[in-house]
């Protein structure tokens, strides 16, 4: 590794917050694998972190957008078209923030305005970005779509609190929206459904060390690392997953199919 | 039929607009089994409706709640429980409206505040009613809370639009709060996805007639009628289901196992 | 309870070998509600078990058959169609072993004859059944089969090996054959994923405590018994839930829609 | 492409029996990405077909094997690594025949005999495979091992008969043997989902122009192609999906998330 395999491509990283990030990590590895990229995160989040940097290492040029704001995905699209000299072959969304759980608000008495921002920052973001590149024509034929999502979204990990349903919405975006990109121009949607990653925003949920090692356990495989999700991703951008779309796909080490792992229980194998 | 399998119980049912709503026939089904309860549904739907004339035939009290509204979600329950004496062994959520549909914005056009309104007559109000519930401690031991759904939260129906996420959401809702209520009261929180009915609501989806009739020919069993959901919301109601928590039940003449009926193919079986 | 539900109803009930099967709470529970039933099971499980005794309390007729012979079900049927007089409403399949598991072979070392010999009594067996029962015309309009299933036919449970791939073989018939009985007859067929349940059966299968504990905290309702099982199965025999076919449906305190309970890592909730 | 993202792999392929084959697809990818490869088929299949001129094309080994006998596998396996000089890093099945499609018995009048060999040649061949592998412990470390499906595991396509029964076998085979593989070596286990594909096996299927037609109409991106599936066993063989396993991956133009088409009911998009 790498080979070249987004050599020529163009595309856009949402969501490289930090070091930990795991759009940081997916960044590297479309450079490393040939392509030319632009980066954008929130302007709030843009002080905490050090996207910059990262943009100067990869060549990158940064564009603050606060992903609720449909005006702000377009100028961040127009400019990134521009810099990069042409439509995208590739969109990656990783973005995702629960008021109520960092208010601590538990499930059972959450702000309700608090959820629609949550909602809106979390998953309505995605459909506004996709909106966006649409009217803007700004995906290359056969191009492809790609938001990070998690389990929570199918099965009940209390802790996660409402992040499970702005997931369980976000995917919903990428089934809806994918049909009229897919039938439009052959753009490929889909979620990557990922193990829990000790990232900023991952580490910020209550709980987040049991349930880590709780899906360590529980993985045949282990949990699917940040670097591990990079080369997944540069996958789902490459020409070989050109027939698929509209999927959640699981990037977990084997978690989803297991029932239970004996060594959870203290068993042998 | 009936058998007075819901004899003793109170309840709460809303979303009963006119003489299609699924709502109606689940609210005249659960009186006929021997349960009391009381009607709700939003103040402007109670209007064009015929939910007044409903409350007398059945005897049941009729309490104007806007669903987007957690004080009239508490009044509305804080009356039901005075009027009928006690908690609630089951409650109705029966509601959905998408304003991008109805003003016919297309899908990779909406307008996402009109979207955000959506979600939350759609789905949000369903959190809001568990939470509401919860905290005034309004549901018995063991009671059953249900949500009306649709198939297109799993897969694509382009006309259905932003409800499919909307439902989506819902489901999810069920889910998360379905932990909740569960470990805390043994109370059931499920979602009904129902074939195409022929209701008030579902006739205003463009294109209604034809996926109606589509889904006709691709279930085995035909549709599922209003009338056959009465019937399965009082079996899910009754303690012939104590066990069943979290799901979402397909209740659609066998829609969603297949994969094509050569019906639709002009084939014989 | 109970209500009458399965007045006039006649059905026939495989796999009562004991006291602490399944089907022995089902065919009571059905009795009880008014249904006429044959019972059946293996001439080798009949010797070991309790099912005369059972057929007596209940006035039921009891018929041997071996699952795997096409020629005794249709024995079977007939006896038990001429015994109650007419075609059945309802069918429960509630048969499974494990010839690896009982010879204590590994995942990774079955003998594949004895998969084989697995596969037809726990899987075949029930297309063999319904298979009979379609060319003998025996199921009434509108009719329920049920099979008993479990969800690792799904997810991984190491421990129980190979009878996770014939109860996954099971579910598929259900659907395949359930689309030919829905289209001929409106028979509906379906499959219940049900709690682990202390059987007989059940507790031959290795660390089966261990997961018995593991499911009953997992699940916010606790694990599903057999009691709560048969009330389930009486209502998908009955009217209420004429529309439901082809759906593999959990019944498991909620286990299913789990991802982790947070009882299971100590915390509170 | 390619990229060499196979180089310095070892593989065998399992089911090239003619130019149309998937199988054969999959050997020209892989061989042209960099591995070395055996290819092996049942001994009456490579009669018919132009295995062995495949084999010279791409410097390939051929082994007959037939794909029910455990002693066949070994002695393929152990032939293979020979021959590459070293553990496998990817194996493919692509194998699936039904005996009651091929002599037109209808789903509802199936001969169980040949039903029992159906899923012997078509999935527990699978169980056998890997039983094989892990015994001669002849997977490198973190390996890929694949098998073809259909959706028709999970909803009814009612030609496709018993087949659809078999493809839930296979299914679950994976995910089971997928645990242990995992655990073991860090092998991952996982089946594609492919859309219908013109090979001689699929059009043996009664009315396959028919749902071919119908798939290619439903789903947005069209029908994946074999040469799609090509790459994306490529994909999946190589090191960028090292964390993805017991999965069953939908590779089908977006089939499997579309409830309905508009162009399927002659409507625009």
């Amino acid at each position: 590794m790498p080979h070249q395999l987004l050599a020529g491509k163009r595309g856009v990283i949402f969501g490289a917050l930090d070091e930990s990030s795991i759009a940081t990590h997916v960044a590297r590895h479309c450079v490393a694998e040939g392509a030319r990229i632009t980066l954008t995160n929130a302007p709030v989040a843009m002080r905490f972190g050090s996207i910059q940097k990262l943009g100067e290492e990869l060549n990158a040029p940064v564009f603050p957008a606060d992903a609720t704001s449909t005006d702000e995905w377009k100028s961040l699209f127009e400019q990134s078209r521009e810099a990069l000299g042409g439509p995208f072959d590739f969109v990656l969304h990783s973005i995702g923030m629960s008021l109520n759980v960092r208010k601590g608000k538990h499930y059972t008495d959450v702000n309700h305005e608090w959820m629609q921002k949550t909602l809106d920052i979390s998953a309505i973001s995605f459909h506004k970005m996709m909106q966006t590149l649409y009217h803007l024509d700004a995906m290359a034929d056969g191009g492809s779509i790609l938001a990070l999502s998690y389990i929570a979204a199918q099965r009940v990990f209390p802790d996660y609190s409402e992040m499970a349903d702005a997931k369980a919405l976000l995917e919903s975006f990428g089934r809806s929206f994918g049909y009229h990109f897919g039938t439009k121009k052959k753009v490929r949607v889909n979620t990557i459904s990922q193990s829990p990653t000790r990232t900023t925003a991952g580490s910020g949920v209550k709980g987040f060390n049991d349930f880590f090692s709780y899906a360590e356990t529980m993985s045949p495989l282990g949990n699917a690392t940040a670097e591990d999700c990079a080369r997944y991703c540069v996958m789902m951008f490459s020409d070989y997953t050109k027939a698929v779309t509209m999927q959640n796909l699981y990037h977990d080490g084997g978690f989803s199919a297991m029932g239970v792992n004996p060594a959870l229980l203290g068993q042998p194998e």
